[in-house]
């Protein structure tokens, strides 16, 4: 390998161990929220995590990245990808046709640890309602067909969403927005067996702070961002550095709006669910243009994310059917949108090429013009039909897997449990 | 420095930093499964940490890795090793003759990480059984003979084992084996002072999963093995990529059929006991291998240890003259020695050529033979001799502080007080 | 870029993460000495974080790094650095004159990490007592003045005390002296309002150690010192090895002498108090010259920290108009600028000529003689100097912030309540 061949593994696959242990911050951010009642839910994240690994190793990384079948989905019996070349010592190099870095298979693990965070942000909708068995089976199905056909669509370049031109630089779609989406689709079916059980509205799961696990959370996802957004450069050059500060200052900039724009809603400063909330909302704001944009747009970005995630979460999530405790629909789903969205506006061309993107034209506030608007069409495009496909077979699944096991709600958390659980709390 | 060996100094640094993080991470698991009781045994963990540092620094690095006295123990006063050249500023090149990689004095780290999280293994025998104090002075011993005899033996390219063609990865024996047989050599003592009091049955700790501690340790083990095995190939190359995805790959098969097989045994679901230790038996059962084997090969190998894990738990370390909580000896002694006997069945010379060991032949599964047998033979005179040795002089030692000390045991750690501490337990 | 330059960016930017986590490392360590009743000061940790990173992007890291004015204070409208060069795409390479090393803006993301753990340090005085919202808007002067002033004098090449000759290697000044300095400005502002509400000595939170939180707040110290240390070479090269040796082994000797100090003073063994200040104090003490001295004179130092650690802790500290519970005077004050003055004892050229200090002469104790002499004067210079400023400084800037805010303290932490929490406490 040449140096900087060298350089490039070795940053993509330190970066893909730090995203690896996102997984696991995310599990401790439930926690951290809503104390230690959910503790137990840990083992979800550990589950996830080894699956994650099982999965992806075994098929589900050549159904995202393997040569595609018609730009849909990748061809899942690629030999090459069919556990990692199963007992063939001859392949090492890698088999799809990302930006000439000379990645080896560690883009392997920076994309699955990618699809295992993923799955996580899902799961935080699951709490102790739905069926640990049941989660563990939908896993499965999630990993080799739901993330993996956004991917296939926008990452591998094959994808007929990628051969549009449509761009996400670290999965603002790919990654939170269609973790949204699925997670829309578990809390559906959720919310259909409680209505059959006799509830009004779904149980919700309040608030009760644990700051320890909450402060072990965002460091974790903080690190694990930095792998997460300047790993997605798949190679170590200057940009990858430049990504390093966009997401940084975007996650700093929105901590400070979104403290600020909560004082002014609830006269209550610096409560630290909103200091958190801010952080991550600025990371998945950011994400899906880290590599396009500036620092000082992403300064901007960031201060934008105060207001909207403020009012994304008085007004998304908190509808009668739905218990969103942990923030999926108004941080992630919300967030990761407007990011791409964003897209649009802010990128500026020299940035994208440093990213492997050189034909990436300018947002409209860079003079990027007709080309602009026409990248803002394919981004909606890709949106709108990367949501609605995968919110459709995330809930098909469940409620195919409700069919198969009398339900996939466990009925355990009744109102009654609740306060028995709390009042052990500390 | 060229790019290459940079490449491999920057790896094997920070991939020791990552080991380093590891002998508190199994301070973290005994908490994790016996509860907060035993936090307190974290102060143990520190302390194995520093004294690792500072007894390798200054002379323990020699007696493992200098070059050796007849092939037994490295030369404890060769200058270059003694307090890392103490004042010389001209010595930071290696000493060591290992694999060409040009590694500057980063294996240092790399290696002294090793021998702190092989005593911490050791140390999940002592609970608040064993005077912290007689641990301590045990630590010093076992820097300087315990831990390094077999790493003179097989990894010190001037070893009689070495010599004779043993190889053992990244320590299924020097590591993971021989912290077995060390600890045995603890709890016999452990008993014989018990039973001198009387006791008819040694006491034994029970289960108390804290589920954030123990997730917390199992990300951190696992992490750190990235840094274990990948690290191993002591460069960065291609074959150090491929380490990553037999050490991942084996550990999630392992927590799968170990989830499965407990299941099938116990008819409990999930319990994070076995998911935890089932990932702990992949990594453990591939280490020895992992820089020798296909993923496919590791896939295998991890779907062994599933009931590997489970009859060895209720063979081996249940008897009434020991108390093993963590299992020490079922995952650790048991599957360290799984692991090395499995080079001569899975190993392929293409996979360990890229790992430094271009001599090592095929294993009995892809077409070794006769080799393959002798190869076998060569393992199996390995680990009884090392395991015998290590239990010899861990027990000798032991003894030898009971002497001095009245008994190396606390006596804390009645019945009675268990039940106390558990009633104030969470 | 060339492979060095490569490794150099890599190594810096990697190692300025893991200064990252050490912000949130010593709220972990307050919440480890004093329980869980200081763990909503987590809180305040991770606003140091975020406006790190906010305050220092926008200006605070020219204030620090760019052509000084006069030597006195980077100029803070310049260009490059303003928003890290705002809309610009074509600023990557640094604007400061650093060793050669060909740094690009990695070296942000170092030292905005640097300054935000420095004030972290400072912050654990604050306790219960200082208001927050006073502690936020003394955090954006501190970054933009009070951080700045000792490193725009010192690291940045033009500083008045750099083209002096004076030198700090990682901070025993810059960082754990600057800290102490401006604590000491915050306490003093507390007692006058604790002795202007009548009391007659400082209020005090006593020990409550909580070894779970203590073990990783020591974990993540010593892995962030991995990149606080051996990552002010500010390149890859072999000294930079080195300087982790000379890190750990001074911690190690520190963490053993401490302990024995400990024994001899109090009669108790393995006090973690100890055990984990032990290693804290190492770290510190090597520091300031890390990349300067040899292994062997690494181990003498950690030796001398036990002694002077614990009669420090007797005599700085606890006079009745302070409250330093976590040891922010007799650890970083004291303990930095012995280190620093200790270059004047222990300097070797030749380590020194690898860290970019080619001209820093030999220490007494290897020959300096009479240019050992003129260093010690001018470390002396720079100490009475930056501690001073900052002192002062940082105690008007609380005196304005009392002023505006009608006091800084909260008046909460009364005895009584301090007992309150007591009860609930673990």
């Amino acid at each position: 390998m040449t140096a900087a061949v060298l350089a490039n593994n070795l940053w993509v696959l330190v970066c893909g161990l730090f995203v690896f242990m996102m997984t696991i911050a995310v599990g401790l951010l439930e926690v951290g929220e809503l104390g230690e009642r959910v503790i137990q839910s840990l083992v979800k994240t550990i589950l996830i995590t080894g699956l994650a690994v099982l999965v992806m190793a075994v098929i589900g990384f050549n159904t995202a990245f393997a040569p595609t079948v018609g730009g849909i989905i990748g061809n899942p019996f690629y030999g090459p990808g069919l556990i990692l070349g199963a007992f063939s010592p001859g392949i090492t190099d890698s088999w799809w046709s990302v930006s000439g870095a000379g990645l080896r298979t560690a883009y392997f693990l920076f994309e699955t640890a990618f699809a295992a965070v993923t799955l996580a942000l899902v799961g935080v909708v699951a709490l102790h309602k739905m069926k640990l068995s049941a989660f563990a089976i939908y896993s499965v199905v999630y990993f080799v067909v739901i993330w993996a056909l956004p991917a296939a669509w926008i990452w591998n370049p094959s994808g007929w969403l990628a051969k549009l031109g449509m761009v996400d630089f670290a999965g603002g779609l790919v990654v939170h927005g269609a973790a949204g989406a699925a997670g829309l689709g578990i809390v559906w079916q959720i919310w259909r067996e409680e209505k059959a059980g006799g509830r009004k509205t779904s149980e919700v799961v309040p608030y009760r702070v644990n700051p320890g696990w909450l402060t072990i959370a965002i460091l974790l996802l903080w690190v694990g961002w930095f792998g997460f957004n300047p790993g997605s450069v798949l190679a170590f050059n200057d940009e990858a550095i430049v990504v390093v500060e966009t997401t940084f200052v975007a996650a700093a900039a929105a901590m400070a709006s979104t403290s600020i724009t909560a004082y002014m809603l609830t006269k209550e400063l610096f409560n630290p669910l909103y200091v958190v909330n801010g952080i991550l909302m600025g990371l998945i704001v950011i994400t899906p243009l880290a590599g396009f944009v500036s620092p000082g747009s992403a300064l901007i970005l960031g201060l934008l994310c105060g207001p909207i995630f403020c009012y994304a979460e008085r007004f998304v999530g908190r509808a009668k059917w739905m218990s969103d405790p942990v923030g999926l629909f108004p941080g992630h789903l919300v967030g990761g949108v407007f990011g791409v969205l964003m897209i649009a506006l802010f990128a500026q061309n020299q940035f994208a090429t440093g990213s492997g993107f050189p034909t990436l034209p300018n947002g409209l506030l860079f003079g990027g013009g007709g080309a602009a608007v026409k990248q803002l069409g394919i981004e909606v495009l890709g949106i709108v039909v990367a949501v609605a496909t995968v919110f459709l077979i995330s809930n098909l699944t469940v409620r195919a897997l409700a069919a198969l096991m009398k339900g996939i709600t466990t009925g355990h958390l009744s109102a009654q449990e609740a306060e028995t659980i709390t009042a052990a709390d500390r």
